[in-house]
């Protein structure tokens, strides 16, 4: 904490003042009580976000799936399981923050009916009927008066395609895209910013470098000054 | 690594001259690249057995899914995503092995196609069609001769029920049970031991303390010892 104190204390404070609400982490959609459907989000590049603002003077409510990390010093964390569950938290949270960042890997789709006892194997397949869980970023972004909201799009292939389809379609100022295949799990990775001015390459960096960069980018943008040179 | 030598030099050898084979923690079965079915199995259980019988003087390979624990000292793990990737490590180990503990909850059933790309959202609901996993103890427990074989049962209820029920369907010497309330994701457990001469609840303990003692139980048996008082 001392340490995290004394790195603390010679950031710009870029977001002080502010209430910033992120969500990070996969979520755990219940198949009954020990299975679920997931994904292969480690965390790192939220709780390294999180971090990023806390240190830059925000007031940090990280709403958190399942993961094995530590909440980060100064950041206050709500842990959940699912997409539905975030949501709440999410809005349970909101008041008064002025940015909303979703990095959190969020389920697109949950079973239908999960079921209260552990399901016995019976037959060589089986159907899982999947609905379509909420879109908390867009849901967010949709508001009356919408905090500054920030995406994140990880993508498999044809990533300024879909990052920049994405930031358009939901009304974000500010997307942070990656290739899965660069980043999911590891301590590094290679992110492109999108905004309303075009597109930003970080190249490859730790995540709490980019985290870092994606705050001075996102600062810039939020306190209306010129864009800072990538 | 002193402290862990330490450790071991003052335990019994119960297993010296041993090759163990264990399986922990979940399996990740893909939907697409960032997608898939898993479970709650922090691994923490299988990693303490692990260390357990590599304290009393066995050779270990540790096959694991996914789980954020480091491998114990003396342990060769091998890590592993998927059910089908799990049984092609544990059968690549096997040779030479004179006990296998399958305490990885292993994905019963796995989506019948993994798709190459990540799955865009389309529709509010999603048929997945899953296909039944192969299962890897009794597999190994069919084998013509087969290690001792331990089976792990975690229920939401009914216990004794099933995990005798599993036991003498897949033929194992011993079946730990437990029930998911009790243990998952957290370090202590609460056990009951199931063999051919009933069964013998461990109460609540570590999961260090715990598999100490499962190595003891399973020890006794193999050396063909009487059975000691519980």
């Amino acid at each position: 904490e001392l340490l995290e104190s004394v790195i603390a204390f010679f950031q710009p404070k870029l977001l002080a003042g502010r209430k910033v609400v992120l969500t990070a982490g996969p979520t755990f959609e219940a198949i009954d009580p020990v299975r679920g459907i997931t994904n292969s989000s480690s965390g790192k590049m939220g709780y390294a976000l999180a971090r990023a603002c806390a240190r830059a003077g925000a007031e940090v409510v990280l709403v958190s799936g399942p993961v094995a990390l530590p909440a980060p010093v100064g950041v206050r964390r709500v842990a959940v399981q699912s997409a539905l569950e975030m949501r709440d938290a999410v809005f349970a949270n909101l008041s008064g923050a002025s940015i909303f960042i979703g990095v959190a890997a969020v389920a697109d789709y949950r079973p239908l009916k999960a079921a209260e006892h552990k399901v016995k194997k019976s037959g060589d397949t089986m159907q899982l009927t999947l609905t379509l869980n909420p879109d908390i970023l867009a849901e967010v972004a949709a508001l009356p008066e919408p905090p500054f909201c920030v995406g994140f799009a990880a993508e498999s292939r044809e990533l300024d395609t879909y990052a920049q389809g994405k930031r358009v379609a939901k009304r974000l100022p500010l997307l942070v895209g990656n290739l899965v295949q660069d980043g999911l799990g590891g301590d590094d990775n290679e992110v492109v910013l999108y905004d309303e001015n075009g597109r930003y390459p970080l190249g490859r960096s730790s995540k709490a470098e980019l985290a870092k960069r994606i705050v001075d980018h996102l600062a810039a943008l939020l306190n209306g000054g010129a864009q800072r040179e990538e």
